[in-house]
This record gives C-alpha cells, sequence and structure tokens, in this order.
C-alpha cells in the first residue's frame, strides 16, 4: 500500500488552489497515504501539465485528483492523456461565477473521456473517493475508508448525544 | 474479469431514468463486461433501495454506477450505505430545472461521502470510469479502457481525414 | 395539545444547519408548543435517519420539519419512509451554489412523494406551517396562527405610524 | 371526510394553468375526496381572490392548494389573507424564465407567511400533501395516503420484476 | 406641480426595504418634488395595502413606485387595483436569491397589468422614472429631468477631465 | 388624443423582433391609438437609431416602446438619448441565453437613465404601459386603461363561470 | 491577402460542432478568404490538437478560430500553446447546459491566456472578428469589413423601408 | 511601435470601473506600449462615447479595449461604430446580478458586429489580447506576448518548485 512510488497524485491549476487542495494533502497525511502533489499551471505551462498527464502511469500513479478553478481545463485535459480515473474538484476563486465555471468546466466532459467531479471546493471528498478507488486493490484502503466512515458515524452519534445533553441554546453557543 | 458475479452494479431512480442508463449498460455489453441492472425506486420503495446499498458489498459488488432525475438522492444515499465507490449520473427529465435539481442533488454531498458526477445525461461515461476504477485490478479493464481511448481517437482521425477529403459543405451534408 | 409526546419533530442534517434551525425552536419555545429536536446527520449515519423517519408514525409525531443544505437529501428520504406530512427547510452552507442545491434537493420531489419546501433558511416560517396543519386538529393552534397573524399585523401598523410620525430619514437611522 | 362541504379548495391564477392544475383534480377524485375548483385570474380580478381567501375558513375550507405561473402571487396573496394551510405548485408556462419566476415567487416567502412549494408542475403532490394535512384529522384520509404510498411501493416491485424477466433492451422498447 | 395631494406615492414591501428605498425619496426631496411614503406590509397587512392601492386614485395619486424583495408581490398586486402607473424596484435581501426572487416576482406579470420593473435596487431611477411619467403633463417635471440629464453630464465631463488631469493612478486613488 | 402625430413610438433592433412586437402594434390598434412603427437596427444602422432618439421629442413623440433580444442595446441607448419615458421589452431569441441575455440587458440600467422593463416577451404589457403614462394627460386613455381591466375582469368571470358550469374535464378540452 | 497558405485556421472541437462552425467558413468564403479547417477533437486525440498549436505559428496562421460545445478546453488549449490571438465560439449542444458550459469554459481563462470570446453559437461573427484583426495589417481585409458593415447597414435600410410600406402586418406575414 | 499616436485606446463606461480597468493600463505600462485612456460613460454622455467611436479610426486607434458594468452597452455601441476590433471587459459591480448583466450585455452581440470578450473582470487579459491582435503587425509586440508567456511560464516552474522544496504546508503559509 505505501510503497516505493504514491499511487495517488494531487495536481492543481495554480498556486491559489492550493488553499482549497491542501485538504486533500491533510486527509492522506492522516490516513499515512503517499502521495504526489504539483501545482501544474494548466495555461501558463501546458507542456509540463501534459508531461505529467503522459507519464503519470509509468511512474506507477493510478488515481489523479485535479483541482481546478475558472475555466478549469486541468482534470479534463488530464484525462485526455492517460486511462487512469481523474477525479477532478472545481474551486471557486476570486471573479469566478459563484464557482459554476469550475464545475461546468470539469462536470461536461464529453463521451469517452470522464472526469469524476466533485461538490465544490469538495477538496476532502476527493481524497476518500482516491481511497474508494484504491480499495478495489489494496484492503487496507478500503479498511481506512470503512473506519473512516465509522468514525463520522460515532462523532454524529456524539454530537446528536450533546444537543440531547445540552439543549439547542447551549448547543448553539458552543457552535460559534 | 467476468466471473461468477458482477462487479457492477446500475442502478436508476425511477423507469423513466433507463432511456438513459441503457446507454451505460450498452458500453458494457460492448465491452463484453458483466453486471447487475436494477430500478430502485428511491422514494416509492426506500427500503428495497437501502437494502441494495447495504448488501452490495457482500454480493462483491466493485463499483455502484446510480442515474438519477429531479431531486436526484439515490447516488448520495447509496454512499451513505456502503464504503463501495458511487458513481452518479444526473438525468434530464420532463420538468426538471433544465436538469441542474439532478446536477445539485447529485454533486454537492457533504465531506465523508463523495459521489464522483459524470456530465448531464453522461450515462456512456459512467461506465467507461466503473473500468477506469476496476482497471486499478484488473489489467483486462485497464486493456478495454486503453482499447476504447485508441478507437475513439482512430475514429477522429477517420473523421478529420473525411473532413479534408470532402470539404466542409459536403461533410456537413454527410452529417445529417 | 402539550400532551404527553410531542407531534413536531426538528430535525436537521449536521450540526451546522442548527445556526437556522433553532429558529424553528424558538418560534415553537415561543408559542410553548413542544417538539423534539434532533441532528440526523443523513449521510454519516443514515441508519438513524431512517429509524428516526420509520418510527415517527408510533411516536405519535404529527409533523416533521427537517433542514438540510447542499445536497440536501434528508427532507425527501424521511417523506420517503413516513405517510407524515414533512416540511422541508432549505439552508444555505458555506460552498454551496448560492442555497440554489438545497432548493433543488428538497423541492423536487417525484410524484407521491412530495415535502413542502420553505424559503431559504426560512426556518421560522416552517414552525408556523407545522402549527398550520396541526391547526385542522387542534383549535389551540389555529388560534396561535390568527393569533401571531394579529401579532405581525399590530406590528406592522406600528412601524408603518413609526414612519409616519418621525418621516424617513429619522425612521432609517432608527433601524440601523 | 367527504361531508357536505369540501375541506379542500384548489384554485389556480389562469385558464391555461387548468392544464397542470387537473392533476391535482384528478387524484383527488381518483381517491374519492371533495374538493372545490377555481380559477381567480390573480391580477385580472383581485377582489375575487381576495374574496376567495377571506372566506374560506368560514366556508369550512380546511387546505388551499394554489397554482400559478410566471409573477405567480396567487399562493402568496392568498396566504396574507388566511390562517389556513396553502400549498403551492408553481407552473413552468410559455415565456416564463424557464419555471423558476414561479418557483421563487411562491417559495420565498417572508417570515409568518409561509407557502408550501411543491416541485415545478408538481400538481399531483399537492393533492397528496393536501391529504397529508388532513390526514391528522381524517383517519381515513391517513389510510388513503398509506395506501396510495403502497400501491406506488407495488408499482415499483413490478416494474423491477418486468425489467429483471425482460432485460434492459426489452424494457425500453416497453416504455416508449 | 407641488399642489396639495403628492402625485407620487412610494411604497415598499417592509421596513428593511427602507434601506433601499429611501434613496427614491432623496432624488424627490432632491427635485423638490412632493411624494407620500408608506411601508404596506404586503402580506403581513394585505388590507392595508389594498386599500392603499384602491384608493389611490382618489387620492388624485398620479404614479406608484413600489419597492419589495423576496417574494415581492406588492407591485404587481397594486398594479392589480388600479389604472395607475406602476413602477417596482426589487431589492436584494439577505437570504435573497441573489435578488433574483425579487426581480422576477415583479417582472414577469400577466399580459394586461403591467409593472415597470427597474434594476436590482434601482430606487433613485424609479424617482427619475416618476418624473419622466409626470413630464407628459407637467412641464416643470419635463425640465427637472431634463436638468437632471445636463447635470450628470456634465460630472461626466468632469470626472473624464480629471482622469485626463491626474492620470489613471492619481484618479484611482482620489476614488478610494 | 389622435392628433397629427402619434405620441407612441413602437421600434426594435431587428426584424425578427418585429414577431414578438407586433402584439405591442395590435393592443394600439385595438384601442385605436396612433403610433409610429420602426425597426431601427441597434449595430447595424446606429446613426439612424439614434437619430430618432434625438428627434422623438421634437417630433412630439411622448413615450417610447422599444423591444430587443439578445445583447439588447436599444433601449438603454435610446433611454440615453432622450428625456422621454421608454419601455423596454427583452424578448427571447434563438440562441438566446433562455432570454436573460435580453432582461439584463434592458433591466440593468445605472443611476439617472431608467428603462422601465416589462415581462420577456410582455410586448402587450408595453402598449398598456403606454397608455397609462399617457392616462396621466389623456383622460380617454385612462379610460381606455380602465374598460380595458373591465374587460379582462369580465372574461376572467365568463372563464370562471365556464368551468363551474362545465367542470374541469370538459373545461380544459376546450382549452386545447 | 490570399497568399500561399492561409492566415486563419478554423478548428473545431467534435463533428457535430461543424454544423455550427460551418457559418464561419461560409462567411469566409463569401469573402474570398482562405482558411484551413479541421476538427481536432479536443479529449479523443489530444496530441493532434497540440501539434496544431503549436505549429500554428510556423504555419503562418495569425489567427485561430475554435468553437466548441460542453466542458469546451479547446480554445483555452490551443491559447496556452500559441502566442496568435484566439478567438473562441461556445456552442450550445443536446445535452449541454443551456450552453452555459461552454460559454464559462472558453471565457474564464486566466491572467495571461486570453480567449476572445464570442456569442452562443456566433460562429459568423467570430469570422468577421478574424477579419477585423487582420485588417490591422491587411488594407483588404479593413476594406472587406468596412464594405460588410455597410451592406448589413444598407439591408436594414431596405427592411425599415419595407416595414414602412408594407404596414406591420404584411411585413410580419412576410417574414414567416 | 511606440509612434506618436497609441495604436490601443482604453475606455470605460463610468468612474467606478477603473478600479478593474487600471489593470490593463498597468499591463501596458509594464510592456512600456501607448494607449489612450477616457471614461465614456455611456448613457450620461453618450455624444461623447459615439463622438469616441466614429473617430478612433482617424486618430490611427487600431484596437479598442472597453470595459463595462451592468447594462454593459458600451463595448457593443462602439463595435457599432467602428470597423476597428474591440475587446470587452464585463465588470462585476455593486448589485449587479453576480457579474452576469455584464458578460450577457457583453457578449451577446448580433451577426455582424462582433465584440471579444474577456473573462469577468479581466481587464489584464484585454491588454495582452490587443497586443496579441497588434502582433499581427508588429514584430515586437509579438515578441512581447512571447516573453510575457516565458515569463508567467517561469513563474509557475519556480511556484511548483517552492512547493516541492517547502512541502504544502510551508508553501501555503507562504501564500497567505
Amino acid at each position: 500500500m505505501t510503497g516505493s512510488h504514491p499511487e495517488i497524485a494531487v495536481v492543481m491549476g495554480n498556486e491559489n488552489d492550493m488553499l482549497v487542495m491542501q485538504e486533500t494533502a491533510k486527509v492522506l497525511d492522516q490516513f499515512g497515504v503517499q502521495y504526489e502533489i504539483d501545482i501544474l499551471f494548466t495555461h501558463q505551462d501546458p507542456e509540463r501539465m501534459i508531461n505529467f498527464a503522459k507519464t503519470a502511469l509509468t511512474r506507477k500513479v493510478k488515481v489523479i485528483i485535479a483541482g481546478a478553478s475558472g475555466a478549469a481545463h486541468l482534470p479534463g485535459i488530464i484525462a485526455a492523456y492517460t486511462p487512469l480515473p481523474v477525479i477532478g474538484v472545481p474551486i471557486k476563486a476570486d471573479y469566478s461565477i459563484d464557482g459554476l465555471d469550475a464545475i461546468y468546466s470539469i462536470l461536461q466532459m464529453p463521451q469517452g473521456v470522464p472526469v469524476a467531479t466533485m461538490a465544490l471546493n469538495g477538496a476532502r471528498n476527493a481524497a476518500i473517493f482516491a481511497l474508494q478507488i484504491l480499495g478495489v486493490v489494496h484492503d487496507s484502503y478500503f479498511e481506512l475508508v470503512s473506519a473512516y466512515k465509522n468514525k463520522i458515524k460515532g462523532d454524529a452519534g456524539r454530537s446528536a448525544t450533546q444537543l440531547s445533553n445540552l439543549g439547542y441554546e447551549r448547543f448553539v453557543a458552543g457552535l460559534k
């Protein structure tokens, strides 16, 4: 599972996307899962982006997570260059059109070249979904996902108990 | 790869969704890949939907493809019940809000429970993405995806050549 | 009316929804109407959500108010599990798509399984509407609604008089 | 339940809305539930609309269903004039803005005056929801809703069985 | 022109709308034009709203300006009750749907009952347009509009000259 | 009222807009009100458009009705050139963005230069509103509007009576 | 102007885009201006797309027109690979999100890599704008644009005259 | 290239647009390229706007950059008056409809009169695109664009290296 080369690559379209995409990295770190991380600058240095996409397979990458904003071409162009599964994270940037520009640019891929789109700014879920994909081959990843699902279920239960114990007014006071 | 129980389950929220989701089935048929297919009637028979979701793992399903329209809750609720990867296909139905209701209902999942969203009516891509996921463990599926990508590249080349040979006017006449 | 088990249940999809849904509780508190309140964590602990929905009838709940954000599946899935009337409150969360994701996910329910949708963040109106439903059977609730309508009409009249007395400039100064 | 004056009133804003709102009437007819039905011409004859709203209570109406399109003011203005619960049905008309004008005009009511909004063109669900409200006081209506829910569950099961028996290709052929 | 009863009535749907609608009053004050101003609380006290609308003509009102937010029914319902021209101002409120709810609720009026819709929060233009309407009968109002148009043209010219003199960097510094 | 030069000018941005704007002409014809009508070709022949706008006042035009589609600049540019009131009709054209391009281009005018915007394709209401404006000075126009309002109220009453007499099923059959 | 290698390249993302992009070709044909035309299949054969973009400069192309639909990455990726000006044409395809997916994917390019976006399906204007760009260096192209502008002005004048001669009713009859 | 009269004109619709459009000026300043800059006040002083547009050609302007907000008519009306290429910059203003009003008003131009639309608030890209147009005739401008593209590619490389050296956590800390 945590062999010599990471099976997950996390990339993004520009520096500011890192403010969102760091959440993908943090989840993977918490799970102790190795990953590559890079900023590919889709339109500023397309050669580097395409070199990344073309070589991902030979570098033994198994899943690619790509976050992008605005005219968010990164996930789709990577998907055009590799048979590996690509997970896209639409990011809401300043002067974006409410993030819809990124959602539509990532989601609406043509037949034959899918990108698995996450929620707006859904960087954490991209990490989870990558583990779900790799869980097909790695039992340990599958167990990580199952354990994570159990954990958030436990958190949910504790939160509900807390509401029951405190009443909603003190519960709300504790939220802020 | 084509063992005794299918690794892919294709489900949808109601009968009419089948008009779109048959494309998923057709692609899998063309690839000779086995799959389950069912209509789960999310809000009409939720027990059956949840039974499907809870037992998918023990039935050896590896990837779930779920198409839905309107208040498209099927993919997200299945994802809540299983650690398996879920691919969602938003479907544009009559009196939907231009399909945006389905897209938003499938895409905007909370942290911890991702759904991999395809394009509007993107049933074919759901099949391709399922194979990309399974390609992580099955070399033969990986080869299917690679072969498919080569095929559409070849088709593209032939089409471009045809344009070059015919000129755009005769090419357009042939499209109609 | 205020017997041993509350007839109104107020639930929501996650902790942060409480910042909006506390308004439902406050209105009911002001009216002296009993209610259950719980956070159901739709996708984190779906079993508990469904157990809530399936047992509501036997617990003598008569009306369910469910608030949710993002891919807001809670009201619709509860409605799938109970013949009781369900009132949905779409909530505008961070990184939601301007709250439209919640509105569409709650509103666009299929035939046979309605959810009565309130305005965006309309938690107070959900409480009023629950009383309007229960007013069909409880005259005292009907009188609560009528008294409330009289009160806001009286407030309106006083505000208009104040504008008339002060002029708009001093009236605006008093608003801030 | 089916006493001398109907407890449900079905109204709409203009003649063409009847093409959608007849579905409400049909469902109520199927259930053998009495109802008033009228076209109120919101902006053409507001006096008549307001007279309807003001007298509904004394006519022993218990629930009002109001369908409207475009600048869909009918449900909200009725709600302003009566303490009775009002169910609103947004209707997609020619030259509406994709039906969003009706949805927003009905949904976004201010504090104190809720309208329970149904899906776009959701006239059938308005009938079901009216019965759910009246089921609070009439056990027979509650049983109608429960029986209806069982029926659509049964239909769902039969449809799923049919798919299983026929395979998707013949199933799709039967849909058209 | 400035006779014993004002020819312009400025009304709005609730207290908070005054934060925008005060701009209408300020423009009319600057022009020395008399006007009525009132808050009509559309859904809280509809009788008062309708009484306003029905009596406007006999009070010698000539033009009505109505601002509203959310499910903005005020301008349209007034228009239903009077043959006088009604100018609508859509207002962007908290938890409105980006102000589109108000725009659509005011703009999309049915045949026979127009409302002249201004830009989002366009309270100043409502005053100008009211004067343009009254300018048809009052030469002095026509001259006010013409003078105002000359003034903003003069302001424009001075601003352009200032840019020319200062250069853009110092001009921008002066804007902030 | 029907003197030697028309007080109403009806203009539009291109030939196809006439398919909608003919409704303005028809209403004015029915009322026996004179009007100018012209196609101004906003971007193809701007000189002619501006000449129209600059000379409208001297030609004794009192109200201008301008319909336009797409980047609908016609009403706003005319308003920039004349102190006369301008009524804008947004038109939904082929390949428009659902008519929102025309609505926004006409509605969102800056301070000082209002355009009174009608509903999408609301050409008939533009005629009514023009008469409401002119009714300020012409009692006969005011009476036309009042008579029209009475007529549509009478039509409404007859339609409601017909529904009452026929029942909804035969009423709907008569609509088609 | 019409030298040995065309200065304008017209490309598109797939076969169906040709139904719209043939209009670009037709305009250039009418003007007697040479051009390359090709289908680049953005995501099916990205190497060919990038080879096109990288070699355009050396092939003496001066302006690139790129039409695309859905997740419309073609114009932006070409712009990333060449210093030549790129004109983008968003195309409304089946199951696109009303064409907004294409508009946003083409328009919202990051700093440093502009794409000049035309109206939805604005293929003819792309040809005109290409000539406007080349008119900077070719006087003959500049004259073509000026002549074209004169022609559409003349057409406009004739159409307005026709309306004046025929009256609107016969004019409309002639439109259909 | 930097002769006696600037070939680029930068204009905008009002003073506040300068807060965005100064970015166009800054980029041109950095490149040492001369330009005119003016505020044209589209609707406040249309004569001046049109005089600008009509005389641009004789003043030897080659490319016009026009920024505007709200009902953003400036770029389109200039384009109607000149055969020169016009680049439009949609600007997101207060109380705009999320900037979509400006985008649609600029983008959706009719056949024959294109405006090359940049991203929302894309003032810097307007400068780059102007240089790309002029690069057709001025080799030095072409080299400026190529050098700029190299620079942003170099910046991208340095940023990626920095991420590689620092790790994402320290990299993010440096961003803020």
